[in-house]
């Protein structure tokens, strides 16, 4: 019995592995159930045996995304004060830089957080909920010494809305769009939004 | 001849309404050239006398989409002033405003403008770039006011990073993203965001 767990967590995570690597080389409409079983070689049907339905399996290969954005942000931070309203820029820069850099590094897995719909009548389960939510730590605390008289409900929306900003310049920019930042320009129009928003929420500045 | 340049002229606007009337009840996915044969009433090789691809007739429609949101800044931002920082602040958060109000009211035809790629070798025609650069006029005449000192191209370069800022604000919460600003908050973090970029690219402030 536990071999068998054993051996079904196992092929699990071949499973898993192998949609990465099918997103990572040809995104979200490049994922095919029949490659995928041929892949860890085992038939169309046992993958269901694994996963729930195909919602499950691209959370999970979006559960190991988050995870690698939650260190490269954890590495971008480590150690930044946060003592000065300067500090607190320099850090929410650092984190929006790297935000950039991971999707572009990770453009089809980064994507795929975004562009994958859940299958009409499916929630989004609780743990990948909570595993989206938990990155908002990262710029909560930077806004926290900005803004020191700011409501945290406050501040939770205000972490949605500057999140929601970078994200904005980092699509359009790395999709080229006519209208986007041009790329040469991404890092350096990223670091000035970026500080105009620090000086702009400073108080009494 | 020159009756069968206006019956083409006449059909071509039929054959773009009808698309335009299927992407907004469908989307981009749901625009198929043989309804729109049907809906015209024509054979479904006669619509590639009307326009060369399906990429003309996207780009036509949007081309009416774009007209639509320019009338709306237009009146958005009708006798505005920009004498004072202030003046030029209020200006921004209209048309973010606008904007907003816009792609909600138009959902699937504004995101046809972001979603829609040229076939693989096909470029955006001249006319077609031209009609989306012209929107940033709107923007770049209190950014002018706000930073009085700034170049041509930084202001070009400025009015792209602010105008995909407020597009990511957007575009998250109307796709109602769990990391999105809610939508009920929408409106009042698209005001507060663009204050406080205003703020923030106020000299001296």
């Amino acid at each position: 019995m536990v071999k068998t767990t054993e051996r079904r967590d196992r092929q699990r995570e071949a499973l898993v592995l192998a949609a990465e690597k099918a997103i990572a080389e040809k995104g979200l409409s490049g994922l095919k159930a029949r490659d995928l079983a041929e892949a860890i070689g085992c038939s169309l049907g046992a993958i269901y045996n694994l996963v729930q339905d195909m919602d499950e399996l691209v959370l999970r290969v979006g559960s190991r995304t988050l995870a690698r954005l939650d260190a490269a942000l954890a590495e971008a931070t480590k150690g930044s004060a946060s003592a000065s309203s300067g500090d607190a820029t320099d850090t929410l820069i650092a984190i929006a830089q790297t935000y950039c850099a991971f999707a572009r590094e990770n453009l089809q897995l980064w994507r795929t957080l975004f562009e994958h719909r859940m299958a009409e009548g499916s929630i989004v389960p609780e743990w990948a909920i909570s595993e989206q939510m938990t990155m908002f730590r990262y710029i909560l605390a930077p806004l926290r010494a900005l803004q020191p008289r700011a409501s945290e409900p406050e501040l939770i929306l205000l972490s949605r809305t500057l999140f929601s900003a970078v994200h904005g310049v980092v699509m359009l920019g790395l999709e080229e769009k006519l209208v986007a930042v041009p790329a040469a320009a991404l890092d350096g129009q990223i670091e000035a939004l970026v500080r105009v928003i620090g000086k702009g929420l400073t108080p009494g500045a």
